[in-house]
């Protein structure tokens, strides 16, 4: 029986006369782009650009918003009162989807960013906030969530469609947290280690910790990094890596979890 | 026979901490709003109450973009090629449709604001790029023109939906364009007169210029302006004014001009 | 013996289009003005304009830096590493003197702002650092501190001159930190009973709380507001209430503590 | 007799997470760098680390203010009011000399940015007001005028501390101004060219034109860009081309012109 597994990256992080990332090449690894919005990252053109480049290409388009937090990228933590998040990712989704419209295409998915996925992360109320308000504006979203944490709780406590999402380059912890960068071991930088890696937890439908533990959880989405020459080098050594151990590579169906 | 018009009003123009305008107030004058996308002023929270309000006094939403200039208010003219003018006219659509959907209401209309809007009024090129983007997210929005400039011959080309727009308290030259600030009498300040001379254009179907030249005109909707006390008692005036002189206050149809 | 007390205020908080607060009627009413410094509300011609009528005035110019947060106003607490805070400081204090430079004066004294300051007020090293920052650029500068808290500690380990700030409107417990905004009797609003509270704590040179504990604190200027019509007329009315109480308004000194 | 000329680069272009251009490579080259002020580009921290690195490598820094448009990178010519314009740059230098300080050293020179210095190199009058600006904060500043044009003439009458500028890798009309980039030949690409051609305009003290006019003119500086890696080969290349030609590399010594 054949594995299939979609693979997904951060695009359209470059802001007016600024570049980030290789967006052209990571359009011939992942199958789905998760477009910053403008509130982090992204502005209008840049999101013209990525969308219209991505359905090109039959990558998957997916709304990214952040925190309203442009020169720390979204990584600041804020604490937002809860109509107030739901503004600002109901904002962000519908200039994503006209943005992706005008591109021929649509918003398929839905992936929260930087400090505001961390929190999601952490609080099932604030993903559950903020999923709803997403699907408030599109019903059909598939959310992608980190699988294991709160994120997929709230998402499967809503019935919606779904994306789990693992990392390809980050070593787990026992309870499907991420082994904390500071120490060693905590990010892989070997792309045959990581592609055979993430062969083996698609196969096996489990994180599997540094300690070899196997957490059972469904594998929908690869996140993947393209902000460096060697984040798209790795990235693309791991979808061979994926592809040389039998899994197909393709969007997921967001079917409910 | 009897007449009738819109009263619109830009609105939602608050930013964070600073607040502009009063909306409670405009609203119960006003048939139409014109809400601020968050590029010149608003922000996310500021539309979604905004617009929750005036879904809630029957007020029609319409979406109100300009130059991404915060600072300047959108008053700053800006040299933005074709395509990136597309681009932020569409990114903005498409955030008020959606905070207008979570809101229980759709975006009715678009009026460009600011520098956005005088440059359009002059040149029938920019105008017709401006509202083809919105036409392409959402192909039944009426436009709001300025009656008599190359917004409405752009609107016009185009076959839309269109609302034309006359000033309550601007004198007219005989080409249809607005007296200069600067010059005595280009800014009526007595609400009677306002009152009077909008049903007088309103029942004439004309712009009544100065020099009491008639510029036969399809008169929509009628721009009141909200942003000091003062302004909003004219707004109150020009409204009973019009009430009293057999005026019908309705949201325009959007009929093609 | 005669009683001096500073009266101070946060003023310059206007930003592009957007205005707060009445500086003109607050600079009739307090003796030292603390001037945003465009990162959470201000911008360079609010500070020109704010600085050059306090300097007409006599009222002494203070810098207010805060985080890079227009659109929360400054009052979201960041998670900013020592460095960047320190750089921060200096940035907005550099901007300020050569504001004040152009308008025929000088910057005479620092007070952080909003989440900088809570956050500086619980944190001695935090507050080291930004006051360290500021005093690189300008040694000779007052640094005003919250009494009683870790603002007024760092400052006394540093050695530098010093303003102790109590604030005219709220309610103190009996480790010297405010009362919860949340509990009756917080917000003080009578301006007369604010007034001779005020006097009487600068005569006791003590902070009184409100089960009529003494705290001994040197008392250099008292914290007023002026954001709404009502603050301004309280602020008016408690500088009068200090004077009927036989207290002298002057500029603080600034000596170490 | 030796030639002495000075190099400069504009540099501190990044913001927050993006990067731009390779300081660390230019300061190798250049002997003055001009620092961005955080309107059109850099912040805080960028400047801090700029600098510092600047006074490191024994390089003069300069403030280079530009219009507030982080989007545009200061690009779109704007119509900002004489007073404005004046306090713009007067915040810009302020910031710039407390962030120089607070790395050992001192802002030695101005260069205005983008449309600034476009506007200002064909307006007299509004290069003064600049210039004027800026004095009245540091009167012993250098300013750095785009040879030939408006600037130099602004910044001659005010008989103020002057470095003359022309470009390596740009042609020029026979008045001194640049041939359009859209024409052929417009900008040099071969360093060596670009190195000779620098290399015998020093030594003629003149502006060569591509018809082979020699425009008198006084020859302090050499503008060189670093913002592509291709960028800071040819900067590089330029710099050998120089010293090979015999031209000794050294900061201006700024008298007026």
């Amino acid at each position: 029986m054949t594995q299939t597994v979609d693979l997904n990256a951060d695009m359209g992080e470059s802001y007016g006369a600024w570049k980030m990332g290789d967006d052209a090449a990571l359009l011939d690894i992942v199958t789905s782009a998760n477009v910053a919005c403008g509130f982090h990252a992204g502005d209008w053109d840049v999101m013209a650009a990525t969308m219209k480049a991505a359905a090109q290409k039959g990558v998957g388009i997916g709304a990214h918003p952040g925190f309203p937090d442009l020169h720390g990228f979204g990584r600041q933590r804020m604490n937002v009162a809860t109509g107030s998040l739901q503004n600002l990712v109901r904002y962000q989704i519908g200039a994503a989807r006209a943005m992706a419209r005008a591109a021929g295409s649509s918003v398929r998915h839905l992936k929260l960013h930087g400090a505001l996925a961390n929190m999601a992360s952490e609080d099932e109320v604030m993903a559950k906030v903020c999923y709803e308000a997403a699907l408030d504006i599109a019903p059909d979203l598939i959310i992608m969530v980190l699988a294991g944490t709160a994120q997929q709780r709230a998402a499967s406590a809503l019935g919606c469609n779904v994306a789990c999402e693992i990392f390809a380059d980050r070593a787990y912890n026992d309870d499907a947290t991420l082994v904390d960068r500071a120490l060693p071991g905590a990010v892989i930088h070997d792309p045959d280690v990581a592609g055979r890696r993430m062969a083996e937890m698609v196969r096996e439908g489990a994180i599997i910790t540094e300690s070899g533990k196997h957490i059972a959880t469904r594998i929908d989405t690869i996140c993947l990094h393209g902000d460096t020459p060697t984040a798209v080098r790795i990235a693309s050594e791991v979808r061979r890596a994926l592809l040389d151990n039998g899994v197909t590579l393709a969007q997921f169906d967001g079917q409910p979890v």
